[in-house]
């Protein structure tokens, strides 16, 4: 079932050092030495080569018979988050997660200028069987013209919980679950990573900031560079529980080109891939957990900082 | 990518014919020979082994902290398609497909009995990476408590329709795919065979009843003969053009307590499993996918008829 993600195919990979010019011109580096598409970077952000939506054109929003259509308007960036072909997400410095924060921060508050942009969506699929198809570590910017479906649902959801209640329900279970100690995972001062209750899959952990704020790109450098410590941290104990699973990794953040939320609050979802999503799941929008989220935190919590 | 589904452990299955004491005791058969639980069957419907939900016990919804839980009363049945172990999907014969949706529709007008039970989902899984666990051909019967999440968004939406329209959406569909002829992959005097528009995933197709009808358990016979050819000749069908692939196979069907509606139209929808879902679907709730349904349908219509 479970998939080791061994490398291979460093000779012609477009993201490794020396290869610069097999992606499209880069958007933004942070480098060292040398000038723009050379060797010398330690973090490159490049245009997706096989983009899901092209800046290009206009939306172009129309009917055709029954059904309404538009055009793929939007970005597809991508992060080359090392020069290491080989690093395991958990291999990765604590000083290139910083990088990485730092530099989805960059070009989020640059895109957000482009206002047909509605949602900026930043996600990583490692491993195969997560949807990776290249294997030197990065992470995937799409921007899109309209507010997904599940981002309208959480705000829609989150907002019902504030109406009722007066209070952000993201605050409300940060404080749940710090005095329950359940399905806390790691605390600092600026986060706390919990395996949700009922979660929808085993080892499915959030990473939630103790403050509340809707938007990510609006970060200070601390806490992000506090971030960087405890991502690299729950992504080391994740390699030693679960043996190098494939994983996704979703940063769910607020429109951004919205005013601050008082009922949303920004938080990464990691999601190891260890199950399979069959008809049940597709018929009901429900899903069968075989692992509780009080088991998986408890094993993740007993697995010391490495 | 692409699994073709082998035969393996025909000895050791419990599903196949002298294996009947392997399961629980049978629920409903439809045999020419021998008593309960003994060969002689074409179609057996046994218990799940390991259920997802239980008849046993009382709903008990609480609240727990922050967090509603409630227990999973339910039932969870198992429709063995055939004594045909090493059958594929279109191998087997229309005799043991009409079987099967005769049995499904007498298990759903038993299980609404109990007003417990609020949603029937009826789905097959085939193949391992569909989420399939055994290979005998079969498909699952889960009675939950509750409507599903992604039931009321369907009946929702169609609800929308109607109110603007007083037409059910389904019915619209037929009709401007009847018209415009670019994704129908068949048609017969019951229903038609789609690829729907802007679909999800690679290949995904709807078979629809032509007739307006919400609740699939109250359909007569000559329409789920017909049913049977259809489905039969569509597997077929996919399993020439995509080489045995694995897929999901779910009855969208109302909720079984409620009266007959005007805007909801019962369906199936068949989604092989040629893509995987990954970062951007789960992020969005959208779908990226690689074939125009206009492409599947023709290249499933033009495949004979075999």
């Amino acid at each position: 079932m479970r998939e080791r993600v061994a490398p291979k195919g460093e000779r012609v990979c477009p993201f490794c050092v020396g290869h610069e010019s097999k992606t499209p011109p880069e958007i933004l580096a942070y480098r060292s030495s040398g000038g723009p598409n050379q060797p010398g970077w330690h973090l490159r952000v490049v245009p997706n080569k096989f983009p899901a939506l092209r800046v290009e054109g206009t939306l172009d929003r129309q009917g055709e018979g029954l059904y309404d259509r538009m055009n793929g308007i939007g970005a597809h960036e991508v992060f080359i988050e090392t020069t290491n072909h080989k690093a395991s997400p958990g291999e990765l410095t604590e000083k290139e997660y910083e990088d990485l924060f730092f530099a989805v921060r960059d070009r989020m508050l640059d895109l957000k200028k482009d206002f047909r942009l509605r949602y900026l969506l930043i996600f990583k699929n490692h491993g195969e069987s997560a949807g990776a198809t290249l294997e030197h570590p990065h992470s995937q910017l799409i921007a899109l013209p309209i507010v997904p479906k599940r981002v309208i649902e959480e705000l829609e959801g989150a907002k019902r919980h504030f109406d009722y209640r007066e209070r952000c329900v993201y605050c409300d279970i940060l404080q749940h679950e710090a005095l329950a100690q359940q399905r806390v995972v790691l605390e600092t001062d600026y986060f706390s990573v919990i395996c949700p209750y009922a979660s929808r899959f085993p080892f499915e952990v959030w990473i939630m900031p103790r403050a509340h704020a809707s938007h990510f790109e609006k970060a200070d450098n601390a806490p992000l560079q506090n971030l960087a410590w405890v991502t690299r941290a729950l992504l080391r104990k994740m390699e030693k529980a679960l043996e190098f699973p494939p994983f996704n990794l979703i940063l769910n953040t607020a429109p951004v080109q919205d005013a601050p939320y008082d009922y949303y609050h920004w938080h990464i979802e990691i999601i190891p891939k260890l199950t399979r999503v069959a008809g049940f799941e597709w018929g009901t929008g429900f899903y069968i957990n075989p692992t509780p989220p009080e088991e998986a935190a408890r094993f993740l919590r007993d697995i010391g900082l490495v």
